[in-house]
């Protein structure tokens, strides 16, 4: 797929078929995550794949705005680590982990997949529920969990391009 | 260029040969930078496209790290504006902004372009010095600065997958 087509053709699709997504599609999410740039190539990211069913389920009950996760085949959380960013700053490590995250969406779309973000940070109920589901250490801040699945079809693209969003030469 | 080659190949490209960018291709840039995902859909930005050479030079003497914006083209500042955010968060304008800045830097290698993300965002010197330059309002944070220009080959992309930065399942 065309790179334009997938930044424009991307959105947030949370209407799944239930199918599952091979692993190795799931694994080059994963690899374009990694190819994200980061303050001082610091990389201060890890990530947790969760392909259990039961603990999607858990995912799509307790957090707001996740339901879709009942339907998605995976999803991939992105964890922020102020440790290990430039300067050990929590901003650096949320952006650079945000970068990571908007390269794992353009990759799903290009792999004819369908994804939605769903915050977990800054919300502390959510960052707590996750660590207790899946173990995340205390200096580790989930960012999102981002759902994974076959599209429907049922969600489309925005255009959400407005030409008054751009000054010229000086705001 | 395919979707996935231009995440794969995306770099930082800090060398330009100091020709000009069409505008229409700026243009394309800004409209990647917006269809990015955003919490709630608030769509948090604002950008500033800076093409005046000694404006961009300002930048090259004044911001560490800026250099290369003496052969560069033009700069895109994405700014995030907490006010517009979602519950007007800060924190959700720091990360919608950043995937926005993502889809730029894939865009401009998809066009065959150069982009380099310099942070401004969150040192306070050099958000105030940018405010003062371009006249940025109080309320809203510039995240940082992308230089565009024609790239010269010499930077390359570089290979950070680490499969231990994956954990399965569970942290």
């Amino acid at each position: 797929m065309d790179a334009l087509d997938a930044i424009f053709q991307r959105k947030s699709v949370r209407n799944f078929t239930g199918e599952e997504v091979p692993k190795e599609k799931l694994e080059l999410l994963l690899r374009a995550g990694m190819a994200a740039p980061s303050a001082v190539n610091m990389q201060p990211w890890e990530f947790i794949l969760v392909t259990n069913k039961e603990t999607l389920q858990s995912m799509a009950d307790n957090l707001p705005y996740a339901k879709m996760m009942s339907k998605a085949s995976a999803c991939i959380l992105v964890c922020a680590i102020p440790e290990l960013a430039h300067r050990k700053l929590k901003d650096y490590a949320i952006i650079d982990c945000s970068c990571a995250s908007q390269n794992i969406l353009i990759a799903a779309e290009a792999l004819g997949l369908g994804a939605v973000w769903t915050a977990v940070f800054p919300n502390i109920d959510r960052i707590e529920f996750v660590r207790k589901l899946l173990g995340v250490p205390k200096d580790v801040i989930p960012l999102n969990a981002i759902a994974i699945g076959i599209p429907t079809g049922e969600d489309q693209p925005k255009d959400k391009y407005k030409p008054e969003k751009i000054h010229y030469e000086k705001w």
